[in-house]
């Protein structure tokens, strides 16, 4: 099976080649650097592609990952380990450069995704059933600590938008609680709770800004969303953006928006509306919406390239073969690019010179350069969802 | 020769260690990640210190770089090749996995610095003497396009802040010829180069800003800076800061400080004032000072946490021993620290939970943790200079 259709020549030849077949008695494929790998999940079968983003190609792939339907991905600080937190519950390790699981826990029944502290010491794992966080070492991926969700005697609250912050420390959203705790597993025998209570009705996702200054969790109950300001003397709750929301009677909604894509540049956050075709600009002094950009569908991701000078969505059914590109000087839509049926998530490379999108219905990665807007590879990969790389370790709430 | 004092026990084990050993016939200190490695410069000796920083440690040592007395590195984007610049002209490209040099050419007479393109694929080289850029392909080190910086007939500059923008494109200044270039090296073979002409007298280093969108260059002959905001439909260059640089009468100054460490915190840039006791606070929407924050003596490096939450600050003789952190939300020190004499460099860890600081004088390099701001461990290094990690092949303009 050819795996890759290459749409343009490198002019130059390509550093991580370089590391090829040096040494006898080393497997050319460990002798790399591993800061240009990253996973891309596929979904129906629950394996893991590896790809190499300067070579732009697929270079492995490791199976036996269990349920990889709502799947995501966080790396060790050296880019050797990837954790992929599974639908089912699964935690498992997996190494990059031997390209196989070197551990995997069930660590409970119903999961839906985790983060890696800082310093790389810790894996945590919130969870719908039980309702919770678990803490494990990274390395060993023995459980160091369990914080159940209780908010009522007896009642445990799913767990969504869990983020690391500085410190060994991780903050996350109650969704039956209307809770949002900030953990410090500085010493894991001995977490430290922080609750802050009555955020809002149902919590159903959650982002940090990328310095890890603004936690804001999305509420599936009512209006609005739940802001901390975690550098604030005593941080407390605030509501904003009143109207956030509202559109949910105007139009079916598809899909609720990943609050986790929201792209923040410059002094402009981009967020997707919920149930209309557009996306909202807020100012992330005030925090209020200072306008809107009308487009092509109801959108669910919305992500900036790493220098924000452009945003890109994607959009739910049925406008789910699309993707826009906005140009945040002018904010207008600069390109509308079909890159196959069902893009499902995007990934800038670390500088952003290209962005990856998955197209489940497709089977298809592609590969296109952000300043012309060409696509300059297509990889074959079976129900393609998610795609992550090796360089969100070196970042802060991802 | 005990290289390390662990001053605090690492409560979990660390992700690094897994790969230890894992295969026969393959060096254990092969198979391993490359995102937590960097280097430190050994200026009396011509050697690059290897070292890892989930270990916090020295892992080894390569010898034979020339004069690195004014040396500064890059990284391939996969995190295996360092590039390193010497003062003496030779361009050199070490494998960090095999810890041995894999090519090194001797490239001009003098030299100062250099960058990579954001693809990875070309490395550039500014040149004192003979005055000029010259650029090389970043696997091979042969030189694909050479750019004299003849400024009028016969008359080359020496060139200085020279950084990488998106797209196979540098920027940079030149002394003599008080421009500042940009070339295009999407064809090597025919590079394009846009001359901003009378930029002002003597621009003598220069930086962008973490988004790539403003260069900016310092004025050694007058006060204020050159500015180009790249992302304009017609770049053109305006003068900021025209106060900037009226310190040199007022006080001896023992060093030009360094624009490349500026800090761009959230709104605000924070800039080393020349010649006085000062960081500047900088709006970076209308490039106007906002603030003087006092220190401890004529800042050398001013840089923020990746956060943006601290900045940090060291200094020239003869106030070279102290480093000191300021608060940017409350804009005052918080603290003051003597980590050893002759402070040369910091390089925070890419999710900033420490800070390297290399103290020439006492042979040492200090690992803080940048929230308790206790010292985490000290490493024995023979006169360090430059600190530089892997996770810079991540980010633009460094």
């Amino acid at each position: 099976m050819k795996r890759r259709h290459l749409l343009a020549s490198a002019a130059v030849t390509l550093p991580s080649l370089a590391a090829l077949g040096l040494l006898p008695g080393c497997a050319a494929s460990m002798l790399r650097g591993t800061g240009d790998l990253g996973v891309v999940i596929g979904r129906a079968n629950g394996t893991l592609y590896l790809v190499d983003t300067t070579a732009q190609a697929l270079i492995g792939e490791v199976s036996g990952l269990g349920d990889l339907s709502h799947a995501s991905v966080v790396f060790s600080r050296d880019g050797l380990f990837a954790y992929v937190f599974g639908r089912d519950g699964g935690l498992t390790q997996v190494n990059l450069l031997e390209r196989r699981i070197t551990r995997r826990v069930m660590q409970a029944g119903n999961s839906i995704g985790g983060a890696i502290s800082a310093d790389g010491s810790l894996v945590a794992a919130q969870n719908y059933t039980p309702g919770g966080v678990k803490i494990f070492d990274a390395h060993t991926l023995a459980l160091v600590a369990d914080v159940p969700a209780e908010y009522a005697p007896g009642k445990l609250s799913k767990v969504v938008g869990l983020v690391d912050l500085p410190g060994r420390r991780f903050a996350y959203s109650l969704f039956e609680g209307n809770a949002i705790w900030v953990i410090d597993c500085t010493d894991p025998a001995r977490v430290g709770i922080q609750k802050f209570e009555g955020v809002g009705q149902q919590p159903y996702d959650a982002l940090v800004t990328p310095d890890g200054r603004h936690y804001i969790a999305g509420l599936f109950g009512e209006d609005g969303l739940a802001m901390i300001d975690l550098w604030a003397a005593e941080p407390k709750v605030q509501r904003i953006l009143s109207g956030y929301g509202k559109g949910q009677e105007a139009l079916p909604v598809y899909k609720m928006p990943h609050l986790r894509g929201w792209a923040v540049a410059g002094r402009r956050a981009y967020l997707p509306a919920i149930g209309r075709h557009e996306v909202l600009v807020v100012d992330t002094d005030t925090w209020k919406e200072v306008g809107r950009i009308p487009v092509a569908g109801q959108p669910v991701f919305v992500m900036a390239r790493p220098d924000g000078r452009q945003v890109w969505v994607n959009f739910s059914v049925p406008d789910y073969h699309r993707v826009q590109v906005i140009d945040t000087q002018t904010q207008t839509i600069v390109k509308t690019l079909e890159p196959g049926k069902a893009v499902l998530h995007m990934e800038f490379t670390p500088r952003g010179e290209s962005v990856w999108i998955s197209s489940r219905d497709d089977n298809r990665v592609s590969i296109i350069d952000t300043q012309t807007l060409a696509t300059r590879a297509r990889l074959d990969v079976p129900s393609p969802s998610g795609i992550f790389f090796t360089s969100r370790a070196a970042r802060l709430g991802f």
